[in-house]
Order: C-alpha cells, then structure tokens, then sequence
C-alpha cells in the first residue's frame, strides 16, 4: 500500500499528534521556507528556529560571538538589532557560510513547533521542490504537507506549493495520493489549472495573501526569486531533539 | 465598491463577530444544505435546525401534535425514533406538506449555529444555486460562503459549491470577488477545473469526503440528486430570532 499524502491548508487544522510516525513538510513559501532554504544552501552551518523575539535574542547570545547571525521578520520587515530579515536574496555565501542562523517569522516557525511529533519535519518550497519530492517519494511513511498560511489565513503560495508537491508524488505512489484528502485535491487541482507555467506561477503568487503583503512592501523581488522551481536540490530537515535545521540530503 | 466575497473552507475558520453585518451562505451540498431546500420546495412550513438529538425532540414535542416531522441523521443515517432521514428524496409533498420539519444532521446544523450574528443567514447548494447567486448578486454586504465541512475536515463537495457561487457572483460584483480571498480563488479555480460539466460534477461530489461516506452508506442516488444544478428557484433563509428557515425569496 502506497503512504497516504494529507494536505493541512492551515496549522491549525490538524492536531500535534495527528503527525506521529509521519513526514511533515512544512510549507511557508513567501518566505520562511525558501529563506530557510537559500541560507543553508549559502553555507549556513544550521538555522535555529525560534517562536519569538526575545526568543531568538537569547538564542544568540549563547553562541559563540560571530558565529551567528540574527535573522527573521515582523509584518515582513527585519526586526529592529537583527543582522537580517527573511528575503531569501540576504543569505550569501559571504554572509552566512560557516554560521549558524538564529531565525525568527511570524508564520513559518508558528508551522513548524506544531510539526514536532513528526518522525521527520522537511522544509518545503519551489526552491527545493524535486529534491523534497524525491526525498519523500521514498520513504514509506504517512506524508503531511503543511502550509503555514498568512496570519492565521490561508494562503495561496502554500497551497499552490503543496498542489505541486502532491502532483510531483503521483508518479511515486500512484493515483492514491488524490484520494481520501479533499484539500490534498483541492490543492494538487488548484495548481494543476493556472499555475503551471513560469509566467502563471509567478502570477499567482503575486495575487497571493502572502504575495500582496510582499508587493506592498516592495518585495517583488523575493516573490520572483521564490517563484523558481528547483534552484536548490537540497532538503532542510529540523531535528526538535537539537532545536536546529541542517540539510539532510543534496544531490550537489 | 462591490461587496467582498470571503470562502470559509470549514467553520473553525472564522469568529462569529467576523460575520456582523454581512451575509452568510451556509453549504453543506451532502446533504444538509440540499434536503433543507427540499423540505421547503415540498411544502414545508419551516424547518428548526438544532443542535442536537435531545433539543430535536424537546422542539417537536412543544408544537402541536400531528404538525411537525422529526428529520435528520447522526452518522449517515436516520436517527432511531425521528420520522425521517437527511435524504432530500425523502421530503416529499406527502410527507412534508404544511409541517414544521425538526431537524438535526451532524456538520450542517453546527455551520448554521455559527453564523448567527450574520445580518441574513442564507441556505445554498447546487439545488438552489441561480436563486442564492441571484439574491446575493443584488445586495451590498460583505458575502461569507461558509464550507460546512464533514467531521471538521476540508470536504469538496461544499468547497465546489462555494466556487460555483463564486463564479457565479463574478457578473454582479466584478474581477474583484477574486482578490484579496485566498480561499475564494482557491475554491473558484478548483470548481472551474475539472466539475463543471455535469457529469464532471457529479464525479467530482462522488470522490469527496463528504461522497464517500455516502457511497459506502448506499446513499448514491442522494449524490445524483444533489448534484442537479438549480432544482428549485428558493431562497432558505434563518432567522436566530425565530430559530426557524423559511422561504425568503422565491420565483416560482
């Protein structure tokens, strides 16, 4: 029997232990989930998710000084002594390698705590979609794909993003994966009509709630940067255990 | 500026204060939504939605005897000792004609209850679909379609609805009922893919959860029944005043 792939639209609408013994694919793709992505990517030795400010502060504190880095958002906009915000397009190699990442979102790191029961906790994203599909597409455990959403609403850039996750699994565990979870087919149709195209990606997520938030903040340039597919084959993995996000395979 | 058009995907999904002013359309196709209709088309005085089995009983056994029916259905199927079920095949002029209908199903009633502080509480599905459409089309309130759900998870078949309506809500108020609602796109781009055909439809309600249960019940011809686009040009309105749906608006 192939494992079962579930869409939850919102954190919210699964209980913590509804996760056991599965995969949780955390999905926050503008932009904690493709920031997260592109900062390991750029060399971060591992990115320290925290729920809140003063959080994060301490986090720092008790590293070594210059081995880390203050990173995240409030209201999409990096948060006042942080050495960075969340735009994916911050995290360079001259300004990451070698560190390790104290990051703070609003709605990102909400996702993950609420995944910590997961036998895995993967971060998902356009930029990383083959490589977290074909990490997935192996495993034989149940499949959670959790979009963060905006502010406690849903959003249309997650559930784009699980839509093409659940399309990308089909050719691993069969036509199975649209049945017995209607958002998993609410999601895999809602990419599959206008959205497969480069051009039609970008769109969407433009008209996104967490798209409109960035477009008025005069982020464009991080919706652009998030809309690519597969820039990154690479699949972050938070271990609750260490309280740290490294990178748990690369095909690089 | 053309009245917002909100999709709730399920009812946990707003606070009832978000609903003051505007109007709420509660789905829940299979099949609260759709035999409520029926029961009003059949002759029906009204119908008392309730919360559950005891207050159902309570509520009949205070109305003049011979006057009431006792409807609705705890796990797919007929309570033991209510007259009738939650099939809208079963409300027939005979059975129905002139009578108050007592009624209690398990997702649909709860939707209701949630929407009070609405200013209009409007019943739709696919049965009544042009009349919902049509009414709503003329005001200028803020419009909440409200997925009922099953068992408090996203179900397609409501979800469908919610996009038709959507869609159908497009002529009267513009491009803009597509902005600013991630979920009203995510529903409008998931109805105009692949349900839009009738027998598209019907498939489409079949594969949901809110289908399969029905399926594995015996219930199918409720499905076909429910997936009939525009059987009655009926309006079901709720008044928490009264706790009584009556017929609002009629063209027939």
């Amino acid at each position: 029997m192939s494992p079962s792939v579930s869409v939850h639209l919102l954190p919210v609408l699964f209980s913590p232990e509804d996760l056991r013994g599965g995969i949780a694919v955390v999905i926050d793709v503008l932009r904690a989930s493709t920031t997260i992505t592109a900062a390991l990517f750029a060399g971060a030795e591992s990115v320290i998710p925290c729920g809140d400010i003063e959080e994060a502060k301490r986090a720092a504190a008790n590293l070594p000084a210059g081995s880390s880095l203050l990173g995240g958002e409030r209201g999409g906009v990096k948060i006042p002594d942080f050495d960075v915000g969340n735009s994916p397009r911050e995290y360079t190699p001259e300004q990451t390698g070698g560190r390790t990442i104290v990051f703070t979102t609003t709605n990102g790191t909400r996702a993950l705590k609420r995944c910590e029961q997961a036998e895995r906790i993967v971060i998902g994203s356009f930029a990383n979609l083959k490589a977290v599909v074909e990490s997935i597409g192996q495993s034989s455990q149940p499949v959670h794909l959790v979009c963060a959403g905006t502010d406690g609403a849903v959003s249309a850039d997650d559930v784009l993003c699980a839509g093409a996750m659940v399309a990308g699994l089909e050719p691993f565990f069969g036509p199975e994966v649209l049945k017995e979870n209607d958002a998993g087919r609410i999601a895999f149709e809602f990419f599959a009509g206008p959205s497969q195209s480069d051009e039609a990606l970008l769109e969407a997520l433009r008209e996104s709630r967490g798209g409109r938030n960035l477009l008025d903040l005069g982020y464009d340039a991080d919706i652009e940067w998030a809309a690519k597919r597969n820039r990154f084959d690479l699949v972050p993995e938070f271990d609750p255990k260490t309280g740290r996000i490294t990178v748990a395979a690369s095909g690089t």
